[in-house]
């Protein structure tokens, strides 16, 4: 079904032809942006509901500034469909987030308008100021620099970091707090109430005007003098100019707060706004999912629904024929109120995804034990770090590729201690559509070169379960990792009794013989798999799932190598320092001589599609491995042979 | 020489001893607490000016509050030495930073007074919010958690991360903000400037008690109506208690500024502050150096000032005879001004270190061109980014465990987009006395994993001029780590002209037979060490310095794989996932089976020392590299008689 633009879009493939419509055209530019968005989504999927939110800001962005030359960043990206649209990419905007399609958030390979590739979130304004400061430096003082972030991504720390920095810098940079009170769940924290209420109540600059109108009125006689007239206004004055605002108190120029859907004054502010040099924030009120009732009135569900009928709003499911496997984050969900409910020092904490990691039901069971944070890994890994020290057993649930953020904290406030905190990264491995800002593939590395840290990834739902059971037995006194991936597993059946699994040790599969395949987490299933096709050949691999990165489970290894000269690794994470290279240092250093085949994330960008369609590409999916197999065995016929 | 505590301080092993004093007597017990300070610092050595500038403040948090159950963090942890000697450690003080004493900073298993390890800034709100919400949980109302927090680290996103959950967590915690406008060189940044406008022009309290007291004033008349009048005052009464303070936009009850030397005044407020329920913060304003005239003066100096003679104030140095080499941070320094100098597109950016990476000659001679940032690794990297989107040339200088802080953004930002910014990691390795929270040594595992970046080390002040003139080149199109350690070099004669050295290449040091020694970085002088003594036994190892953990110089490698069967490899990092895994993977890659023995820092935490006596401990010195050496061939010619 081919989709078309409306009258105005259909002539619109860069900014330079929206800045030739008259002001009074852009309200149907918004109608037909946000209808070929809606279109386009429910046809194809993406997020929907951010996007929709800023149709306006966007039309007014692109025809009040003067990009490229002026500069964009959008933060997180999820926002930047209607900026993709109205910037060369209408036609291929169909492709978004599909295996080599366009990518769905900014992305400097695929267009100049796109000033900073993004999908993590705060680092707009960073951005914007480190190229701000630039064009300072070359002196051109007539460009602006915007960045566009949410009240949700504002309460990360390096949001602030920057804003303490951009009051000083004395550089062209405009801040747009989009403030529509939502991360993917509705946004928490003290800020949020603050913009609330400096929105709601006593705005800002109605506060200024009042007050300003009535020291003007200020009547003077006996008992008050001008000397305490005069000393009022000045304290008025100083407050209102220097400290009245979080916001002017950080040295930057607060306008608004505006309706961030009135089209026209949101023209008129950006117009104004551009000529004014040095930094600013504009505070401005949207409503996520603007125009799509549904989405309006349930903004988690709709912030990436899937297909959906655009008329009805039903939302599409894949019919389910036979009972299907959980998600791995709803087997997280529901065993951490199980065990939360025997174990009375449980505690589990988000950092702003309590529906994506599912921890929001143990959120409403038990409000005061499960914590959403808001968007601040650092924070949620150092607090959990507090509530540790004093006896709490906390499962702190963070995505693998967010965890970067708190690598700090991890390290620092938590493994130097060995204080037993319980790490479950969600997200791990290839993603899928998010794409190569999401992808959780480094966290192998990155967490096995840890003093202390135990690392493991489950390759079911069971062994999830009984890893989280494990982890928050008394007797495990040290960091925990658990690992494991989007979607869903592999076991209908998955609510069984709990079982202690006893760290650093891994199961054999299956015996076999010739190869020894030794696999980590999910990708074992994909050994599963390969398995079927090579027995059909004949072929009978031995297939261990060794469960622990950290500590290996020495004892099997040994027994590995004593057995098999040929062992293929296989890991849904980054070669380089991964599961497969603990495999080469256990050999190094008990000088096993083994030939060896790692299979996993190669040392390049994975990008975006179907997970299946990445597995592929990086080379661990289940055709991969039975390759490997075979290629391995000719090489050793061939040896054999030539003697 | 015996160094003994004054008479009242004599009397106080415990803060209960503290506790049974009348409140007049702390001023002396003040006194003699700084005195003993200044006495053992000044022979022993350690952090100066932090400590004395809280002596105050550390009587009266010992003496108001009921510690150790009242839970007291101390933020980095520089200045804990007054908490350490009042709270059992007196004794032992004269063994701070030595190996086997005491630590330098604030550790959980030293004392049960120190509730949480510290060592990088920012951690002590999230912390100690984490041990409120967990009191809270358990029903102990009555226990105050406090957190003491400089003005620099207030700048880290992490500290307002917690700032802003702290607003709505409602548990008992007490943030000290201890506002000396110094980091260990001055703070800078836009929250700096408003905290010194709110101590110093209007401050908060002294702005409200004036508006209250005039607003109980005011006439009415026929000009202005009892109406207006009651409008005033609602809308200052709004903003006085909602949003004049930038502590109490985030829902914090803010009190202060007050002298943080005046000790009744502080013990007085802070036993107030005990009975008050909730989030709150007490702005303090100290003097780092407090009560030795010099320190006062020259802040930076007498941050860490190593031995001095107390009394005339002369700093000792070492008594030089020759030419010495300098510090690789000086190395840094001077290059960066002589690259850019010649290369206009470079920029310097250093998180609060211009002192401690000598980036500050650079900001003095260019001041647009090399920017302190603050305490706030994750901006310095994200801001780097959006220079380098512009053409700009950036050395982020940031010290290796420092870097931890911002891993998100060298993924996420820097390398995802590939854009060329250099990373000058200082202190990478065991960095010494500052002990297991400072030492740099996950840098190579957590660097090496991401696709796209270069990851190099030095092996002396040559190398280190010729890696950064060659990241600096426009021929280079990735990020660039250039990692190298704290202290001195070997060369006295360092300045030469600059050579490019290609990306991904070694060099051979010295040719040998039997065993072949592979290096990376600053430890290659010891396999030089190491190697003078093998000569006089007859053995001559080969020692490559292999300068590029990534990409490896696979040529060179495959010319020591096909000569050599015995393999040691050097590095000053973490083993797991490290250079010699690197090498490992070379290996298993090509299928080369050869004898490894890697040396570096094994998977435990390293604590505090001399770097030379933590070097031994890890295994990776001279010595441990010549036995090494002997037991590899040792095990060959065993292996060899046998046959």
């Amino acid at each position: 079904m081919e989709i078309t633009a409306g009258q105005l879009l259909s002539q619109i493939e860069y900014p330079s032809d929206l800045r030739k419509l008259s002001k009074e055209q852009l309200h149907q530019v918004c109608d037909e942006l946000r209808q070929f968005i809606i279109d386009v989504v429910s046809v194809h999927g993406g997020h929907f509901g951010a996007s929709l939110g800023v149709v306006e800001l966007t039309v007014a962005l692109h025809y009040a500034f003067n990009t490229p030359y002026d500069q964009l960043v959008w933060d997180v990206g999820h926002q930047a469909y209607g900026h993709k649209i109205l910037t060369g990419r209408k036609n291929v905007f169909h492709t978004n987030r599909k295996y080599k399609g366009i990518s769905g958030f900014p992305n400097r390979g695929e267009s100049e308008y796109d000033t900073f590739g993004v999908g993590h979130s705060s680092t707009s304004i960073g951005a914007a100021l480190g190229m701000a400061i630039a064009s300072k430096n070359k002196g051109e003082h007539d460009r602006q620099h915007i960045a566009v972030i949410g009240d949700g991504a504002m309460t990360a720390g390096m949001a602030f970091e920057a804003l303490n920095h951009a009051g000083v810098a004395n550089a062209n940079i405009l801040i747009i707090l989009n403030d529509n009170c939502m991360s993917i769940d509705p946004n928490v924290g003290a800020l949020k109430e603050y913009l609330t209420d400096i929105t709601t109540s006593h705005t800002y600059n109605k506060f200024r005007d009042d007050v300003w109108n009535l020291l003007g009125k200020l009547p003077v006689g006996k008992k008050f003098t001008r000397d305490m007239a005069s000393k009022l206004e000045a304290s008025v004055k100083g407050m209102v100019s220097k400290s009245s605002n979080l916001f002017e108190s950080l040295n930057l120029r607060y306008f608004g707060a505006i309706d961030g859907h009135n089209i026209t004054k949101l023209v008129d502010t950006l117009q104004d706004l551009r000529n004014i040099p040095g930094p600013k924030l504009l505070h401005i009120n949207t409503t996520k999912g603007k125009g799509y009732a549904l989405a309006e009135k349930d903004q988690t569900k709709w912030h990436a629904p899937g297909l959906f009928d655009k008329i009805t709003g039903e939302i599409f499911k894949k019919v389910i024929e036979k009972p299907q496997p959980p998600k791995y984050q709803d087997v997280f969900g529901h065993t951490i109120i199980e065990l939360a409910e025997q174990n009375k020092t449980i505690m589990g904490i988000t950092p702003a995804m309590p529906s994506g990691s599912s921890l929001k039901w143990m959120m409403e069971q038990m409000p005061d034990r499960a914590i959403d944070v808001g968007i601040c890994e650092q924070h949620a890994v150092t607090l959990s770090a507090g509530l540790a020290t004093q006896g709490m057993t906390v499962f702190c649930n963070i995505y693998s590729s967010f965890m970067q953020r708190a690598y700090d904290q991890v390290v620092h406030d938590v493994a130097i201690q060995n204080l037993p905190v319980i790490f479950c990264l969600d997200r791990a491995g290839l993603v899928g559509e998010d794409g190569a800002t999401h992808h959780g593939v480094y966290d192998i590395p990155y967490m096995r070169c840890i003093p202390n840290m135990i690392v493991s990834a489950p390759m079911n739902e069971e062994e999830l379960r009984n890893l989280m059971y494990t982890a928050q037995l008394p007797s495990n006194k040290s960091p925990f990792v658990i690992r494991y991936p989007r979607g869903e597993g592999v076991m209908p059946d998955w609510r069984r009794p709990f079982a202690e699994i006893k760290v650093g040790t891994g199961r054999k599969i299956q015996d076999g013989r010739d190869v020894a395949i030794l696999s980590i987490g999910h990708p074992g299933n994909f050994v599963t798999e390969a398995m079927k096709e090579l027995m059909t050949d004949g072929l009978q691999p031995a297939h261990y799932d060794m469960r622990f990165v950290k500590p290996l489970d020495t004892d099997m290894l040994h027994d590995i190598f004593q057995r098999y000269d040929r062992v293929i690794t296989v890991e849904d994470g980054a070669l380089q320092g991964g599961f497969g290279s603990a495999v080469l240092e256990f050999m190094a250093d008990n000088d096993y001589k083994a030939e060896i085949k790692r299979l996993g994330i190669p040392d390049r960008l994975i990008e975006h599609g179907k997970p299946v369609e990445l597995q592929r590409e990086a080379g661990y999916d289940a055709i991969a491995i039975a390759s490997a197999v075979r290629e391995m065995l000719a090489s050793k016929i061939t040896v054999h042979s030539s003697l």
